[in-house]
């Protein structure tokens, strides 16, 4: 009988694909350390998320097809993880095209704004930042990653459509000169819904980073939607994040989420650079009171989870509240985000 | 030359799949008014939903894989849309096996509780109303859709693990007997991420209706994460939802957002019951004045629009949210919700 060869069981594990990237195991260079010896066929899968839901899957994909050669008799498969280096080696390496702006764009770092728990203030944050980031004279981009719930032109009370040509999409600029991109810029009416399934929502994000003609920035913000799910998944896994701002607030149930959010970083290797606290409490403007509406902070304890330190506390502002509904986050000034682009700066 | 036959042409349309859906459009009853005459083969393509953002998608691949039939000089594709029934039809038989536990299951209604923005309080307004019909006598359940960001366990202070048997899994029982199933009972620990893509954030919500024991109930409410993605799609399309509630909050902002989540109701025609007002305004506890924190109402656009009756309001109320916190969302009574349990005992 015809020996089974290190080129057979490759040949057989090109089959396997993982479910998350859908390409190849080979194509990942998940194999690893491939041993045959007497029918028993043993090698590691050195997975791109250690904690990737979906190991099991592709381990016992990968035993089935190399099971099904002929003269395997036992196939061992070992589960690993790949070095944060070899990772972003491999999915950079991806067959996608780089995007028509991207030859054209140079971005100087990139941070995503996140939580995990909706109705934070995420996108509140990324504004604010932006605008601070502005007045200090940097060139400031935000990609709006929430597809289906967008809240960044209603924020800068800018509308589409955008210009477009053979080398990108223009983004909008806001009225200090912010560059914006959203999915609302692309819609007849920003009311109208986006109904996608995950894929055409990662697709979107990856147009946003690509066809679009940022040029040079100093800091792009990417404002991500709830969840620990597509959209966060694309942009850790597909866009050169720098760091994550991570935004909570006082309510224990925000903090039991925001965890999941900052566990979801640490399992990709992205650093979480601080811990942004909205909604802190109210102070009714007539007597001066301040009443913790949504009960005490826990923003520390998310802190020493995440390993970051707590850069801001946004009380919640009723003033604040009304410049945004009215398109003029702009005119907000709130000095607590000089501590956030301190921490920014230092890395 | 051999004439193209009807049946040639839906053995090539049998190739072509709903992207969404994972069937062909034969299978799924789509190709309707098939002609050939002289070369020229039309047909329309009746789709599941009429705003179908693959729509195009879909027709292109049918149209090449019916040119490609020999003696075929033209393809003309029409695009429509199924009745409600015929779409309840098609996707109702779909198959996916029921579930271990669907045969003992009598589920009288669904309901839907919805938003599309974070953080307005879906959760908190599925709570109450499942408190309140509990206290009028009803057998409750909750499925929580929110597999990335879930707070029903929070709130009624609830833990995992569950049991489980050939039968399927016994959901969690609160304290006054509402029973609840949520992705963070099957974790080992609550703050733990579950970075999942679409299909597997689907397969869960159709495993928390058809693999759990839910028995005999007299309502399920189904608490909907943030975005009009695939938990909303697989909730609305694989479940038999009977209405949603639409909960808002003041700020114009969660208001756009709202309405895109209507839309999408509306796209799918599940119908819409009411609309649930949160976070309405703040009364300070020791000098009674009310405070309009996010602003004026914006309650009845959503409803104009919805074409559904604005049920409730709910104002901010600390205390609520310290109960919430606390786990003990069950001792929380508020009379707005009898107007909400009137309107669902009317459909």
């Amino acid at each position: 009988m015809k020996k089974t060869t290190k080129n057979d069981v490759m040949n057989a594990l090109r089959q396997v694909m993982d479910p998350e990237l859908h390409r190849s195991v080979v194509d990942l260079n998940m194999v690893r350390g491939l041993s045959i010896s007497g029918g028993i066929v043993a090698f590691t899968l050195a997975l791109t998320i250690p904690e990737c839901p979906l190991r099991d899957q592709i381990a016992e994909d990968s035993r089935i097809a190399v099971q099904a050669l002929p003269g395997v008799q036992e196939v061992q498969v070992t589960l690993g993880a790949m070095t944060d280096e070899e990772r972003r080696a491999v999915l950079g390496a991806t067959n996608e095209p780089p995007g028509l702006a991207a030859a054209n764009n140079r971005i100087e770092r990139v941070i995503a704004v996140m939580s995990g728990k909706g109705g934070v203030g995420k996108s509140l944050v990324t504004g604010l930042l932006a605008t601070a980031l502005k007045r200090a004279g940097q060139r400031v981009g935000i990609l709006d990653a929430d597809i289906t719930g967008p809240s960044i032109p209603k924020l800068f009370g800018v509308k589409g459509p955008l210009k477009g040509g053979e080398s990108g999409v223009e983004p909008a600029l806001s009225r200090t000169g912010i560059k914006l991109m959203s999915i609302n810029f692309l819609l007849p009416d920003e009311g109208e819904a986006v109904i996608w399934r995950g894929p055409m929502i990662s697709g979107a994000i990856k147009q946003f980073w690509g066809d679009v003609q940022w040029g040079t920035l100093d800091t792009l913000l990417v404002d991500l939607p709830p969840g620990t799910s597509d959209a966060a998944l694309t942009v850790m896994q597909s866009l050169p994040i720098n760091g994550i701002l991570m935004v909570t607030t006082p309510q224990s149930l925000a903090n039991m989420i925001v965890r999941k959010a900052v566990r979801m970083a640490q399992a990709i290797n992205v650093p979480i650079l601080g811990v942004i606290e909205n909604l802190g409490g109210f102070v009714a403007p007539d007597t001066g009171k301040r009443y913790d509406i949504f009960g005490p902070s826990h923003a520390e304890e998310v802190a020493t989870l995440a390993g970051a330190p707590v850069l801001a506390r946004l009380p919640i502002d009723p003033q604040v509240a009304a410049l945004c509904d009215a398109g003029k986050i702009e005119e907000v000034s709130r000095s607590e985000m000089d501590t956030v682009i301190a921490a920014l700066n230092r890395k």
